[in-house]
């Protein structure tokens, strides 16, 4: 990974190259046995992944762009691992990265129907959801900051962290508000960042991995799409549970057999849905993980270990990719101060698109 | 398809959604039979492939967004025949789209080395290569011009071209200079349009064809980055050389084979040396081929039939599937006027990036 933060001295490539050579560093990789790229980002323009390449030294492989929104890491990762499968490629590269400029999603989503409603997505919709959600099931506007505070705390342990601060409820609720009742402290950041990961066949992996280093396998990955029309009735959460009762079928997994999550928790409300969405507690139960401490690091299913998008940030296309960064390391029990102990399975997802248009899930597994 | 041309009154969702419909209609296909979107272009926001999908009706399916420049089309149709090939899924869909706006491509590429040079690329590159071409191997400006009025006589039988118009020699090296030697008639016109193409595995495509219409296969479909370095010296048509090698080997096909070329002619210099590049004849013969109409439809080895850049038009992200959705008809014998009698091989071939950083050839056969 390179940290997430902002990085006005670094250009989109530059960010992008130093993922990938530390993904290769860590994977004892040599640049010239990649036999593919796959490149994940939003808004950075053309040929990016050549472009990344091309300061490694050009080899003439194949390199892929994806977007997807939110989630373009997470589907340039998903690519690789279907080329890696399906055996047209023996080793990978995946690498998804963004620099942000102030108030671009402004500027993307101007003149779509939620924006001329005078409706700042995605702020708007998680804030309408969790209005809904505090209707139907009595969520407190403490119980929504304590998401927040959770991963603020999970941050303060992970270097490559935008935020390394714990905050208090209070300082949460009292933060500027930017959608009622979601207040600045529930949303995520806006910044620069990049992530990378090698993908290849369990072969080559054996072959690479020093003694005793656990190898990290993908049990699954899916990508779905919304199902209901905008305007029309439908469950804004349908997509994460159509999303991950795919990615459980394909991989033999069920809630139950989860370790450690990190999840799309771009607003405090995304998070507490997300934990009934994978069928860790019953509908309208999410909040009461969150009292119990049962999502923290030492509960009984930490989730966003890493800081979340809420703490660690969200630059559009590295989230996906610094997903599964973190989960490789909890699954090799690198991570230090945040490692979840003795973690054998995670699980991955991200959500792209301003009403949710994309979700992916991924499962990696020791 | 839908027709390149200027269309300011739609969209690229309409652009794209009307493709779509008319390769379901084609293909004798319902929407809900898709299993996946694969969509390329190269400017028109996010999500996208999720858009037209909205258009249709959700069904959930994965959209995965790809962008390569100039072959950002030819990418999304390489995944999407992949992903079937894999067994991923049965049958899919790859669209291509772009709206194009005036200046689009200099707002682009500010900033790049070229730019800073005063080079406008991508016509600066070919001019030189042009230049360079003509003194080393006597290639005349009536030899260059000469491609041009080729492909714009194809251009008229094709109801999909941008221009329907022949022009004459003169016309050609009198028209507007552009990039010494290459006049505006020798540089493809910026313009918006759409093509799509169904994917699907040989059992489905066998039950969906009609009696007495050809099943069209894909034999092999690559795609490959340069090999050289911005700045140091190198030979600028490797990338086509190697991308057709690779295509070739992979197909068990020789040039000797083809029927049928769609190439990337974005200039006139390009198709003379891409003849090169495909092994149609030696190096420095690519003008021959001009002069004894080896290249025409009625000839040899037609090239470009649909007009190609030159005349059809380039809606960036729509080249690549608009050229196998010529290949499809030609190979299918429903070219119409411009029908290359018997026509059983075809090749598609794009390149993306002001330098050309990607390349993508495709083989179809009958």
């Amino acid at each position: 990974m390179h940290k997430f933060g902002r990085f006005p001295d670094k250009t989109a490539i530059d960010l992008g190259f130093h993922a990938c050579q530390a993904a290769l560093k860590d994977g004892g990789v040599e640049w010239r046995d990649i036999g593919a790229v796959f490149c994940g980002h939003a808004f950075q323009g053309s040929v990016v992944g050549e472009r990344i390449a091309a300061s490694f030294g050009y080899t003439g492989i194949p390199a892929v762009n994806v977007e997807n929104a939110c989630a373009s890491g997470s589907t340039a990762s998903l690519l690789a691992y279907q080329s890696v499968a399906a055996g047209f490629k023996d080793i990978v590269l995946a690498v998804g990265l963004e620099k942000m400029e102030r108030g671009m999603l402004d500027v993307q989503q101007k003149g779509t129907p939620e924006m001329t409603m005078g409706l700042l997505p995605p702020p708007a919709k998680y804030a309408l959801e969790a209005q809904r959600y505090m209707e139907d099931y009595g969520l407190t506007l403490e119980q929504l900051a304590k998401v927040s505070v959770k991963n603020h705390k999970h941050g303060c342990y992970n270097p490559y962290s935008q935020y390394q601060q714990e905050l208090t409820i209070e300082e949460v609720l009292k933060s500027r508000m930017v959608c009622d009742p979601l207040t600045l402290y529930q949303c995520c950041p806006s910044g620069d960042g990049a992530a990378a990961v090698v993908v290849c066949t369990e072969e080559i992996a054996r072959r690479l991995t020093i003694a005793n280093r656990p190898l990290v396998r993908v049990a699954s990955a899916t990508l779905t799409s919304q199902t209901f029309v905008r305007g029309e009735p439908g469950d804004p959460w349908d997509l994460t549970v159509r999303a991950a009762k795919e990615a459980y079928e394909k991989g033999g997994i069920g809630p139950e057999d989860l370790d450690v999550i990190e999840l799309h928790d771009c607003f405090t409300m995304a998070e507490i849905g997300h934990y009934e969405d994978f069928g860790l507690c019953a509908r309208g139960e999410g909040m009461r993980l969150i009292d119990e401490g049962a999502t923290e690091v030492g509960g009984r299913i930490p989730v966003n270990p890493s800081g979340g998008l809420l703490a660690k940030g969200h630059p559009i296309g590295a989230t996906g990719i610094a997903q599964l960064a973190e989960l490789v390391w909890q699954l090799r029990g690198e991570a230090g101060q945040r490692q979840v102990e003795g973690a054998k399975v995670g699980m991955a997802h991200t959500m792209g698109g301003a009403s949710g248009m994309a979700c992916s899930v991924t499962i990696l597994k020791r």
